[in-house]
């Protein structure tokens, strides 16, 4: 290995092993540790920081040679709300800066440089955690057989084992029945998984049975049971130690609103709630839509409503008898945006710090299908659901060629990517944010808006290495329900598949309960690792179908294998210091190339594969 | 050439072959246009924009195939005042994002996307300019032998032939005796350099011969010839077509200022014009200087006695008898910046509007030492002084090898890097910034707080090549008065050295006739074309000593080398469709090299050289 070999593996990142775990705040002291391969020669270090707009060199101390690495720390004083650091390290006359892409050899821009924000309300329990999603009209039937209430007109009544249209004009119509009754009654298919948040799509009345086109935020859709079908499961929830968290339309409602209905008289508040073309009959629809008003947030009644006041539609359902445990936001990268107007850092601070006060335990997570980057960098939510930097990523290294699907409104389908394209990428989106905000970053491989990844594998050993990826890598493992049985799908709304309870208790044809072991395993394999949860990355290996990775904790030390498809034999370093790997999760042995000495591993693997070793 | 080497070939950037070279507003569509060389096959192009938050695509239409490259136009609405944007290339097969930095066969984060503002109120004449950096004190005499103010109590006389010093205590303290009148009476010297934009560090009396530590903003420094000097050097100055920009102090004041002698009175109005510690006693200095006060722009009444009112710091000079053309904003990068409070964004929008409704035809320009990317993006400046996205590289390029020179106060000696890591991070620093913006920002090789060139490179010839690429690299070229004779300076203080009038007029050795002549002919052939005043920039070459690229416009195509050092022979492709090269600057020629065939040249030199030809 060469010195400059060696030099790349020099490492920092925002976990414990490196930073601050806990909470920090305005003017306090951190200790920022890195460590450098022994062999790289790296004798001084400096922490580069920009401190009021200005940059600042603080030198930082050895901090001992173990294992043949060198560490440094520094300390920091966290004098703005947002600290933004990289290293710069003398090697031998070598000059190179450290950031969250790794070493470079020439100078760079700050956009990746680390970053640590102390305006951070997030609770706890939202890195541990692992998200399960629920489209409520699919998820379960009553099992008293209620509730009773007629059908609205636009519904299509259709039985729970059709298959969900793909396309128009069925697509948005088709009820199946679930209820909130339904979820609470099958709790324990959640337990059993490892999930402890259950994340429900919108329950709200609306024309849809997306219900993203909400009628009212005062009440829950009586198709789905009610209020007090809502304050009966958050009950049996928070009794099982689950959390659940509800769906914000923020940047628009239903046309079918009451607002909207009010809003079409012009002298009425609630004009001045949405926002308006030039004629008073044309108003701005979400991408278009005119079934979807565009909500205008310079509107100090609307913010009232929607979030300030006593029965706001943010506060009344944090509240019990319903004590939702937060909300994720809709649309959350358009809210407040609007041509020359741009609210979303006012609108998003106003609402997250609404549910703060309110609740300090309660989460806010925003939707956002592209670079998120600039949003979650200043600490507008708590974390975003991780689209660009888990989910694209992941389907362009899993996806089975000739799939077809495209990622959202993409105009090609999925591209194949190598592995090392894909740590790339991976590595680009993690860097651009603080770490604590990465860590609990709901990774998604599907959700109700997307084909399931099963479809986009096309093959269970390959879900099932994606599953493994899901829960092996720094952020919040979400699976949308029925994910973990195989369910299929080649868009959004054919995803939206209704779980099929008499396979799944039965085992019968329609549920993979291999796939379901699984998932089992990888919830119970999460839970027990605090290095899976809360510990650093360092990347040891990316090749076009196989990736190796570090997941590192003060307590505790793994490395992850994935494969995509039959690899190797090659060997890898999992770096000085390592003398035992232990295996975790995963069938490779040493007949299949896993060789225990001096820290390196032969990988070899005959298909998809995945595997976790603790290191000693 | 590789399907894939073709492909990277693609190009766009913000200059008029691609995108509307004069002003946009919000609302206008614009029709952006991409190349790419035949051979990559690229079959469709779409633009992917992000509108209120939201990605779009948009599909472009085939432009017509010149010359072995197809191009390809889409029309966008600049719906948001900042609109991004990338292109989706699918070619055979293959698909890839074209970005800022170039082509990628992965997904990359939006940091890099390109941009286009409407909130731009910056002259035109800006990106014309050539700006030439004066410090007061050292370029010239006032040659009545005026003024005869008395020196102050901290001023040391000093001979004009002595050596500035480079390290306290005299530095702040010597004073040569330069005056506005002494400048005046040089004008011609700039005229012959082919300078357009006279820029004057600041002229407001302090306690220091660098005045960035001002006493007041109502008054020009007697030492300097007062108010009238400086209303007379306007005049002078536009009489001959040139403009006056002036340097003002945002962030701080002088501790011998007017205000913050009556902010001791904490009663006072002025008390609240600066940023306190918790006593009194105690207040916050620019980077800890007791001297310099840092202001508080929380504070409405400095904000009316710095920008809005009648006779504000801001709009006092530039109104009449002294019209000024504009502002060189000190500190800019700090400015409003201080612990939980940012209000840089607010303070430059207000100064900046400010200045534009007085006179549109006025600059603001920022100084901005590090990555000034996220501040530029949203157009809160016209520009920024280029340090980062320019002179670090070309000094890490040019620098001869133990210099010992620092970049600021970096602890380390500048870093020597090859032309394709300097080409990556001029790359990577164009890219982030809209295009206009990139085009007038001021590049520089020396200003009065660094080391000079000359040092920097330990040679004229190297010194000239370095000059070359400050005439020819996107944006405007910014000379510190000196430079262009070869002087010296070991840093800041030391650069600031006194115009050898004597040597100058009457070719005596301390200053060099070679080197001024090179920046007189440089100045000319940027006069006298478009394409280095406003054309694009497509790199062809990055080799360890070398770097080719190309200037182009509507009307005029540039190929330009500069070189470091000896190199070569390497032949370099400038693309299909080039069938003859003329030069139009340096002393290459076929003998040395230069092939006309085919749109390929073959270089060789022999030492530091530079050479711009016209391509036809």
């Amino acid at each position: 290995m060469s010195t400059m070999q060696a030099l790349a593996r020099a490492h920092h990142d925002g976990s414990a092993l490196y930073a601050p775990d806990g909470p920090v705040d305005l003017g306090d002291t951190v200790t920022l540790r890195m460590r450098a391969d022994a062999k790289a020669g790296v004798d001084r270090v400096w922490i580069r920081t920009v401190r009021d707009g200005e940059p600042v060199y603080l030198e930082a101390q050895a901090d001992g040679e173990r294992d043949g690495e060198r560490w440094f720390a520094a300390d920091l004083e966290l004098h703005n709300p947002l600290t933004s650091y990289r290293f710069l390290l003398e090697a031998g006359g070598e000059v190179a800066w450290l950031n969250g892409t790794g070493v470079s050899h020439r100078d760079v821009p700050d956009a990746h440089d680390f970053s640590i924000h102390t305006e951070d309300s997030a609770p706890a329990w939202l890195r541990d955690s692992v998200v399960y999603q629920v489209f409520p009209d699919r998820f379960a039937r009553d099992p008293e057989g209620g509730p009773t209430t007629t059908l609205p007109d636009w519904a299509i009544p259709t039985a729970w084992d059709a298959e969900p249209a793909a396309l128009p004009p069925r697509t948005g119509k088709e009820v199946f029945g679930g209820t909130l009754g339904g979820i609470e009654s099958r709790l324990d298919h959640l337990l059993g998984l490892g999930v402890t948040t259950l994340y429900l799509t919108p329950f709200f009345p609306g024309r849809s049975n997306h219900r993203y086109d909400a009628s009212t935020f005062d009440h829950v859709d009586p198709l789905l049971g009610g209020d007090a079908a809502l304050a009966s499961l958050t009950r049996a929830a928070h009794a099982r130690g689950l959390r659940v968290m509800g769906d914000l339309t923020t940047n628009h409602t239903g046309a079918g609103h009451d607002w909207f209905a009010a809003s079409a008289d012009a002298s009425a508040p609630e004009a001045a709630h949405y926002l308006w073309n030039e004629s008073r009959d044309d108003w701005v629809g979400w991408l278009g839509h005119r079934s979807l008003p565009k909500l205008d947030w310079r509107d100090q009644a609307l913010r009232e409503r929607m979030i300030a006041g006593d029965t706001s539609a943010v506060r009344r359902w944090l509240a019990p008898p319903y004590g939702l445990d937060g909300w994720r936001i809709d649309v959350a990268n358009m809210t407040g945006r609007h041509g020359a107007v741009d609210l979303n850092a006012e609108v998003a601070e106003h609402l997250r710090g609404t549910v703060a006060a309110m609740n300090p335990d309660a989460a806010v997570v925003a939707e956002h299908c592209h670079d998120a980057t600039a949003d979650l960098r200043r600490g507008a939510w708590d974390a975003t659901m991780n689209y660009s930097g888990f989910m694209r990523p992941a389907w362009q290294w899993f996806a089975a060629p000739g799939t077809g699907a495209r990622y959202f409104d993409a105009p090609v389908t999925i591209p194949s990517r190598t592995g090392g394209e894909v740590a790339a990428t991976m590595r680009d989106f993690l860097a651009g944010v603080p770490w604590r905000v990465a860590a609990r970053n709901w990774n998604l491989l599907s959700t109700h808006d997307t084909a399931r990844i099963r479809t986009i594998t096309g093959s269970p050993e390959r879900q099932r290495a994606a599953a493994a990826l899901l829960y092996t890598y720094p952020g919040v493992p979400f699976v949308f329900a029925g994910d973990e049985g195989g369910l299929a799908g080649v868009n959004g709304e054919h995803a939206r598949v209704p779980m099929p309870w008499h396979d799944i208790d039965s085992g019968g044809p329609r549920w993979d309960g291999a796939t379901h072991a699984t998932y089992r395993e990888l919830g119970r394999l999460r839970a027990d690792s605090c290095a899976l949860r809360h510990g650093g990355l360092r990347w040891v290996y990316a090749g076009d179908d196989a990736l190796v990775f570090l997941r590192e904790c003060p307590h505790e030390r793994l490395a992850v294998l994935i494969a995509r498809d039959a690899c190797g034999p090659v060997t890898v370093g999992l770096g000085p210091g390592v003398r035992r790997l232990e295996t975790l999760y995963g069938e490779l042995d040493a007949r299949h190339g896993v060789d225990n000495g001096l820290g390196r591993i032969t990988l070899r693997t005959e298909g998809p594969a995945a595997q976790v070793w603790r290191l000693t």
